[in-house]
């Protein structure tokens, strides 16, 4: 199964960054090895690459993963705790979280393959379930993240079916963040329209 | 927000009824109450019309989401506990669940309007997360109750996109509930063809 989750680490100087990740992992999520495959352009990568430990987490709360997943800034920077047993920090807003550490860093092609160890793990409150407004976020970051390779007028079209089961489904925070989203989309296709 | 999920009624003869309901319910949906909108030739509304309860589950378990969805036989019948304060069933699969009581009825139109109280509430276990798969199962689920309503081919053109998802993120029980649903549009396309 893959799930959809965001991914803290630090770099060597000790600066948070927040990346949205879905690695493949055990149904059960439980104890045990998993793997993450960020590009090696990634802040995500360089921190691991450098030494560093990181936390997966499991949230439903779309706002910072759409922020993230489109590189917008977070500002104010999101809440978090330290991690127990790995220099990391745990989203305080997140459902739950696991701890991990590299085993192995695979970085000969572009995308690179880094399989981690989950080394301690908790769960800080429930994931609110099915709701299709978050899902539709979900899947808005995703196209708005493949601007470069899809039609822009198709992106455009699957979010106008998006915008109707956010407003049908969800609340104000889903609908800013499909904004945030769908504005970063409208940017996209006017640089694309400008040939720049 | 609107979450997805089931709820489980029992007949006067004892009977057990699962159907997916998705309620507007409070964020944190905590105790307190909230409404369903079951249809008065549903089992659900002729169930708490003559006097039951209910249990509604927060659920990742799509496989009971689509057959139900679809009215399909779910044989063998999901495994049950009973519930603490209402005369009801909790399915045993849930992740959570909220055991409730009807305070009003309002049944003037086809679609009725049951405003109900939570009496008790309890967690089994963790929902997984964001999972693409399992998400576009609940798409498919909501898009093959609505053959009646909707051109066949733009049902079968969104189920062609669902499917990349559902190979690509889920496993063998989305792939499951997937194709079970697929089964039920393609027939009742094949109804429509044949002017039936």
């Amino acid at each position: 199964m893959i799930v959809e989750g965001l991914v803290t680490t630090l770099s060597p100087e000790g600066a948070l960054n927040v990346a949205p990740m879905g690695p493949k992992i055990p149904a059960d999520l439980g104890m045990g090895t998993f793997v993450l495959r960020p590009y090696r352009t990634s802040t995500t990568y360089r921190n691991l690459k450098a030494g560093g430990a990181g936390v997966f987490h499991v949230t439903d709360e779309v706002g910072l993963l759409a922020r993230t997943a489109i590189g917008a800034t977070v500002d104010p920077p999101p809440d978090t705790l330290p991690a127990k047993a790995v220099a990391g920090r745990i989203l305080a807003d997140a459902c739950r979280y696991y701890e991990f550490r590299p085993i192995v860093i695979d970085d000969a092609d572009e995308r690179t393959t880094i399989l981690v160890e989950t080394v301690a793990e908790g769960r800080l409150r429930d994931f609110l379930g099915f709701n299709r407004a978050r899902h539709a976020v979900v899947e808005a970051a995703i196209l708005a993240t493949r601007t470069a390779f899809l039609p822009v007028a198709e992106i455009l079209d699957e979010f106008r079916k998006l915008s109707i089961i956010v407003d049908k489904t969800g609340g104000v925070a889903e609908r800013e963040a499909f904004d945030l989203l769908l504005a970063h989309v409208r940017e996209a296709a006017g640089r694309e329209a400008s040939g720049s």
